[in-house]
């Protein structure tokens, strides 16, 4: 976690802008949230015209954005905080192009989360610290 | 939002087909939630066979539906009510054409959501009825 | 419900593969949840190089699982134990195969729910038992 969902139209992007983008959204995690990079996963789907609409019309200057994050108990300030840091560091990516875009987010359940088949340590924690600085997950020495 | 996501098995509906089911999921809101038709995202992903199963069998007469909606908090009678009126605007191109089909729904925080990096107006305000009535979003001179 | 929502890398799985980690799934559900079959779905989205990324970087040996549970009010003991039953079942696919992977899952509300236009019965009814026992919906009798 995070995992985020991101649905552009087909040849909005290149292959670099989707690694450019991906980067922007994993360095803002490592910078804001302190998780290790292998935390954050992002998926594009490019969506052939006629595969995404909004509003009933088929989108070609629309990206939809879906983010799951397991369950941080933010409050409403840091969540607004939290859109305009994205919005921002997506701008040239997104806004500066002329396009439209909406994000929307959800809370998921911590204990149901697994990478690897572990249980990932706690936030903060040595164990945290140690995949974070590997940028990899490891066996858990901790209870 | 609200923000659909339908699995179709490949080749089971045309472009048109696609068209006028993201028309009626659009009307739908526009005439009972009173939101801006730009709200309504619909995503299409239309699966070959054997990337989509129904108790392990590859799907070929299934759509699946899976809808998130900002918290509202309705009532579980209005939830009902609700997949009621889905089911039969939907049944010309579910239902009646002999495709099995399943719903579900999640309700994702309000204040984690935007549109074009501004905070919607809230529902029954000015600035949404005027975004309604531009169907597009335009700045909020609200607070 | 549930839905489990797969991304995997391109050529990552034969199609036997995927049909054999579809009826993997669906057992464990049939199995310790005693659902019927039909109840669960499963998709797959086989991403290409650059369009799935872990922690910024294309994703090649990597399994992401999102999963969708309707609300059954899981304890965390619960949570983790189905999460290791889980792991074990699809390590011959993903760990086995020296793989990473991730899930996570949401569970989202009861009443959200519909197959084929219908609220599926409780769990552990008459109704549902029929519906297991034939493997389809069927017309409920019941209030």
């Amino acid at each position: 976690m995070p995992m985020w969902t991101i649905y552009v139209p087909e040849n909005a992007y290149t292959r670099q802008d989707l690694q450019d983008i991906a980067n922007v959204i994993t360095d803002l995690y490592e910078k804001y949230v302190k998780i290790p990079r292998f935390y954050v996963s992002v998926v594009f789907h490019e969506q052939p015209t006629g595969a995404l609409f909004m509003g009933g019309v088929p989108a070609v200057d629309f990206v939809r954005i879906w983010i799951d994050h397991v369950v941080r108990n933010l409050d409403d300030d840091t969540t607004t905080l939290w859109l305009g840091i994205i919005d921002t560091a997506l701008a040239p990516f997104i806004r500066d192009r002329g396009f439209n875009y909406e994000i929307h987010g959800d809370e998921t359940p911590l204990p149901f989360w697994a990478i690897n088949g572990m249980t990932p340590p706690p936030h903060g924690s040595e164990e945290e610290k140690r995949w974070k600085a590997d940028n990899r997950p490891s066996a858990l020495t901790e209870a």
